[in-house]
């Protein structure tokens, strides 16, 4: 392929680096939740107690040890899987390429739900897929929906889905819809590919099962990632899926870039095997379940009721629906930046097909409490002068 | 794309692997080489100074610091470039990946060396491109020979060449073909891929200078990588392009895995600023030259006659011609490892053509000067019996 859209991921960063404004852009994690003085201690114990291997090449599928450790936790989730069974790789992202590189010919179709993760778009469109985007509701990508575009595109080959607090909705798909969907994925023989790097950020309620727990004809790939749940810089993420398709996978992955990084893998796997990385989690959970619910109570108390936004229950981000014919983007350059230093993900590119203007994602997963009341008070004044 | 052509990387790997048997096979670095303490010292600094930057996401091209550096070596070499013009990469393979991504849609053609690297047959095969290859002597790619090929093939898009002591051959071009080279780049608008990670790697006599050094027209992509000159588990190499082509290939790079390990990028910056690069690679160029040295006079001592090899001025390999008819791959299955323990890489898959069955390449970087002497003269006396 020859041509690259400009990505509109980056001007999001330029906005998040500017210390005056107050951005729910990024979906980055907090830094302050990083364990700095675990990480710092197994990047020692892997470079002075085994260098020579930490920082040597590796398997390119990733380091036994590590693979091994992963299976261990998908299985605690319901999914059927040994190490044989894991690929790592750079980030979840990597699998968003690697997966749309083996499935996808130019003008096959992938279904996704409307809105999807952006990064997902901007790993397929090298590909040159057509997209064909299925409605949303609060318990999901719907099936009704779902069924008619497969009747009306049998041919259709992978169905990308973000099930859990999906980016950027934060909405999680019901367990009645995740019967339905891998019925259906049976039926006209998708691939799926359920990406779910927020999956263990849940702050109440039980878990849903994964897709892949009910995958009974190895036609799901799950990605999970370390980025959330320990630190991005580290980009170690996986997928989990039949022995055969990882081993496609693996050998796309050794053509893409041989492996990831040995030391970062071996860094992990010191960290998994000595330090509790749920009870990590459970407190990265509660430290984003506060600022959810001071975020939300700030907009019920303060937005026009004409703007709805989603109640996640886990994850960074909540998704505002402004009224019909009202432009996000628009109101962010014109007034929300300018006049009230705050920003935000306008919801326009989120959306494959018809993108619709009348929306944002908004993540408060890495303002102060201070920074969220002030920013989403802030933004509220400016809407009600505006709608 | 749907099919992947198994690697003959891994089963070389596997034998890489048994400690039974001496193997000249691997592109390894000597692990022993590795700067353990130092890298220790920066991991250290990187997470306990600025961990809460060094774990989070940055930008895809690469932290900024790290480019400046990279440029800042580069303009030592020759080449005219500043941070804008460097992209870093998950090592240099993933140039080759991104590269052919960006400028190879099926059936197009690209020309290599014969023999060429095989990890980089390995990451254009999957945008199906077709090869012509193109004749070497000791001077490198034979000018007249590409010049026939383009004369043939004048749509020719991508031109890949490993200037620098060819993996596998050992072979660097001269100025004069390099020089004749960019002409005929210039003449039939080629993009040059010039990967060069042993660069640095010189026993004796200067450098020849970069491809990338003599472009005038913004079409030559230079490769490096930290892989040798520092450790490969740190998974970092770079791009060097003009600026157009670096920002194509950094969307690219978003959408393929994000960005490179923050933390790996944020120590070998600490690296790069704390201590001299420069004294590490002149200590591991001599190590790998004591060790060409001894491999080259006990081959010279041991081998029949009719077996040619070629004498590296720098990196990690030799290359062997053997008669005619002699089938390479099939000695070392039959007699190399089982009968002696030795292990090479057989030559035919480095051809992206014709594969030619009577060559080998032969590394000396991992072996120490007992297992260089006894591989070599196991060899050297199960090759007298054969040929």
């Amino acid at each position: 392929m020859n041509y690259v859209k400009p990505s509109a991921i980056r001007e999001l960063l330029r906005l998040g680096a500017d210390p005056e404004i107050i951005s729910f852009g990024g979906g980055y994690p907090d830094a302050s939740l990083f364990p700095l003085e675990q990480l710092n201690e197994v990047y020692q114990r892997a470079i002075t107690e085994k260098g020579r291997d930490s920082l040597q090449y590796t398997v390119s599928n990733g380091t036994p040890r590590l693979r091994e450790q992963i299976a261990r936790r998908m299985n605690l989730d319901g999914i059927d899987c040994n190490a044989d069974n894991v690929l790592v790789l750079q980030g979840g992202q990597q699998g968003l390429d690697l997966v749309s590189k083996m499935v996808v010919d130019r003008g096959d179709i992938i279904i996704t739900e409307s809105p999807t993760f952006l990064g997902a778009l901007i790993a397929f469109n090298p590909y040159e897929p057509r997209y064909i985007d299925v409605e949303m509701d609060d318990d999901g990508m719907k099936m009704d929906d779902l069924e008619r575009v497969l009747e009306q595109n049998p041919e259709a080959k992978l169905l990308y889905t973000v099930p859990d607090f999906q980016n950027p909705s934060g909405v999680t798909m019901s367990l009645e819809r995740r019967k339905r969907l891998i019925e259906l994925a049976n039926e006209y023989d998708l691939i799926v590919l359920e990406d779910s790097p927020y999956r263990e950020l849940r702050f109440s309620g039980e878990p849903v099962p994964p897709l892949k727990s009910m995958d009974t004809e190895g036609r799901v790939i799950f990605l999970g990632s370390f980025s959330k749940i320990l630190a991005p810089g580290l980009r170690l993420g996986w997928a989990v899926a039949s022995h055969e398709l990882i081993q496609q996978l693996g050998l796309l992955k050794l053509a893409a870039d041989t492996q990831c990084s040995t030391l970062n893998m071996s860094a992990v796997s010191l960290y998994l095997d000595t330090y509790d990385i749920d009870a990590h989690i459970a407190s990265i959970r509660t430290a984003y379940r506060t600022k959810k619910d001071l975020m939300l109570e700030t907009i019920r108390r303060e937005f026009p009721a004409s703007i709805r936004f989603t109640e996640p229950s886990g994850g960074m981000f909540t998704w505002l629906t402004f009224p019909e014919g009202f432009d996000a983007g628009a109101f962010m350059r014109q007034k929300a930046v300018p006049e009230g230093k705050v920003a935000y993900v306008p919801g326009a590119p989120f959306f494959p097909v018809n993108q619709r203007a009348n929306h944002a994602r908004v993540s408060y997963s890495t303002q102060s409490d201070a920074g969220i009341v002030k920013g989403i008070e802030t933004l509220a004044r400016l809407l009600k002068a505006a709608i």
